[in-house]
């Protein structure tokens, strides 16, 4: 691993090897974020070889990850995933230029699975057979999913409140699992028990700092799919913090090798029911206070996150835009993304558009602004959520008379 | 549209003129077939030039496929599915060598995304901005997907038993949603009327020739993924009899290109509870007789199959072999595909494995067989399936004596 140079600590600095089962800072306890060496990476790879390869994964990036290699277990195809032209989308914002990328896409459904590709190859490394995490869901599935590929076990810690589709996902992937009654939070701490205990592989992103460099990939993606012409403006969602810190990091990343020539502004949007990070960065401090999680995009809501420190720096270095979104907001967004782009999201997926929206709307970035919207995941994970974004379908007897009838009354002109 | 020839009747032989909007045979109402030159494809393309293009999606193998060109809407990213090896289910299963071909992560979770995208671009060609179809399925959500993307509207009917969440996710992609009190042969006289009635574009596999030759483009992905070196078999599940049908015409194109020197023998899996097709093809006789949809399987639960005349040609064709499954076999199959592969898959999605299992056991297939076995649709589409396959998680509180317990009650050793 010769493009990294060591793991260093968020909070006191303190540096440490890279080895593949770090996971917090041994002096102070700080998240540890893995360094590399820009100079090698630049003079082992450009942006032309990049865009030459024909692998269509995450791995393409090699020489910007903290991996010897892969290894020679099978893997699930992560990454790659579409980047929309979304011009309808963008006149309906008001907005110049919109991009769309559909990280539901992925081989589970969501963004997550490129954090658990590299927690699998990871865990290898560090020669372990067993992975266990706690996590609202895609965390979760990504790894059980990614880890059957691999031939590895898993045990998975879930609050009760997790969608039921995202619960069989796990079972199906052959995950042992367990549904612990309670919060994010209380779930969090029995899992962190059980994994002291038994010495599993950590897969959670906040304590284990090779999954965000996963994370990443999405943004090296994005660069590349647009040829390294950068976006204004990239919204997401925001949950613990640790998808947007790695998001942040993959922009810097290409930047510091001299890919890209500027850094895209992040557009960080939470559930108003749940935005402690938010509440924090708008305020520009790093004293964050734990909130409720009261909003039915259950994959952000994360009252108390993990990973504050590293999302709140990438919103401040980024002179990011916070937003927060009611569940009303995010179900339009839901329609909205399925309507004019053909995206089907879950609730957490569309926020980031639906904060988009509002941004617009509040004059908080340009009309003539450019952007990419991820989306984090696939709407099938959360059905119920779905069907109270959709409305109702026009219901009658098998008649013509009752079909013009019904068109009429609505205003429908079928010709 | 040079390397098209013509439309030519499956029942009595006559051809058409290739019209974007052709729909049966005018003279004897039997369903049409897309045929090519050969000759001219293989002057325009050899299997080197496909290899080394960049666009990821079905629309790749331009040459082979019924298209002026692809205009300039938008579109989903449909095709490019991964092709697993699948080494531990191969040695689960007995066989030599197997892949899965996963098209559950098409962009509305299913192959049928190939065929809707199809017909997207021959509703444009044929100058046409509404596309219409009923069912409740795969090919509903796919329609209402892709031409949500290109700016088309849709009009879609189904029964009023439809479950809500499918027919939610009609709704989130904008489609004009008609749910019909009565049976699906009511929903579908009505829906043929307003088709008529108003002249919108018919997206119905069984009587636009065009849909099949979308479906197609999953044998030529196959093929190239191996380097055009072909398995032995190919496992799928059958239903209306379209799927197998482009399946076979794929292979067959490839073969006539000279692109493949051998075709392999396709393995047409049903379920027990609802088998036309494979009863007809087992007793070598194209006469077939209508039967009841018991199956969970509900994707394939086709008692009266639109396109059995192209299904039986092709597996008489490829000397293929017919198994039929319980939905007990299903449900494992879904277990299998998780556990041992990472792929989640919808019932009828497994099918096909399932059949392939069952056609090993049985002697079927030889033990030193090489298998592709195509999973046509996202499990997360069916989740109640997927609980009912995938049993319960471990509920407990956020307490450790709770989890050694139920470790214990379990006979798990997570050491």
């Amino acid at each position: 691993m010769k493009q990294v140079t060591g793991a260093v600590c968020t909070r006191c600095g303190h540096i440490v090897a890279a080895d593949p089962d770090i996971t917090v800072c041994p002096k102070c306890g700080g998240i540890l974020d893995i360094q590399y060496d820009y100079d090698y990476i630049r003079s082992h790879v450009s942006k032309y070889d990049l865009l030459d390869r024909a692998d269509p994964t995450m791995w393409r990036y090699l020489e910007f990850l903290p991996v010897e290699g892969l290894g020679t277990r099978p893997r699930l195809r992560v990454g790659g995933s579409p980047l929309y032209r979304a011009d309808a989308l963008a006149r309906r914002l008001g907005i110049d230029t919109l991009w769309i990328k559909d990280d539901g896409l992925n081989p589970t459904a969501s963004l997550k699975d490129r954090a658990s590709a590299m927690a699998v190859v990871k865990a290898e490394e560090a020669g372990r057979s067993v992975i266990a995490c706690s996590s609202t869901g895609n965390a979760a599935s990504s790894l059980a999913g990614n880890a059957a590929a691999a031939g590895l076990s898993t045990y998975i810690f879930v609050p009760s409140r997790a969608p039921k589709g995202k619960v069989a996902q796990l079972l199906m992937f052959g995950a042992t699992v367990v549904l612990v009654e309670g919060s994010y939070e209380d779930t969090f701490r029995l899992s962190a028990e059980a994994i002291d205990r038994w010495g599993w592989y950590n897969r959670n992103a906040a304590i284990n700092p090779y999954l965000m460099e996963g994370k990443k990939t999405v943004s090296l993606e994005i660069a590349e799919q647009l040829q390294f012409r950068m976006p204004d403006y990239v919204a997401l969602s925001v949950g613990d913090g640790c998808t947007i810190a790695g998001v942040w990091k993959g922009f810097r990343d290409l930047f510091e090798a001299g890919f890209i020539d500027r850094l895209p502004r992040l557009i960080s949007v939470q559930a108003s029911g749940c935005c402690p990070i938010n509440t924090a960065a708008a305020a520009h401090t790093m004293d964050w206070t734990p909130q409720e999680e009261n909003t039915i995009a259950d994959s952000i809501a994360v009252g108390v996150p993990r990973n504050p420190v590293k999302a709140l720096r990438a919103i401040e270095e980024s002179h990011g835009v916070t937003v927060n979104v009611s569940d009303e907001e995010i179900l339009a967004a839901m329609r909205m993304l399925g309507r004019y782009a053909g995206v089907f999201a879950e609730p957490a997926g569309a926020a980031g558009s639906a904060g988009l929206k509002k941004a617009v709307e509040q004059g908080l970035i340009e009309k003539n602004a450019s952007v990419v919207s991820i989306v984090t995941g696939n709407g099938l994970k959360d059905v119920n959520n779905a069907i109270r974004a959709a409305g109702e379908p026009i219901a009658i007897p098998a008649d013509m008379d009752c079909l013009l009838k019904a068109f009429d009354e609505r205003g429908i002109s079928p010709a």
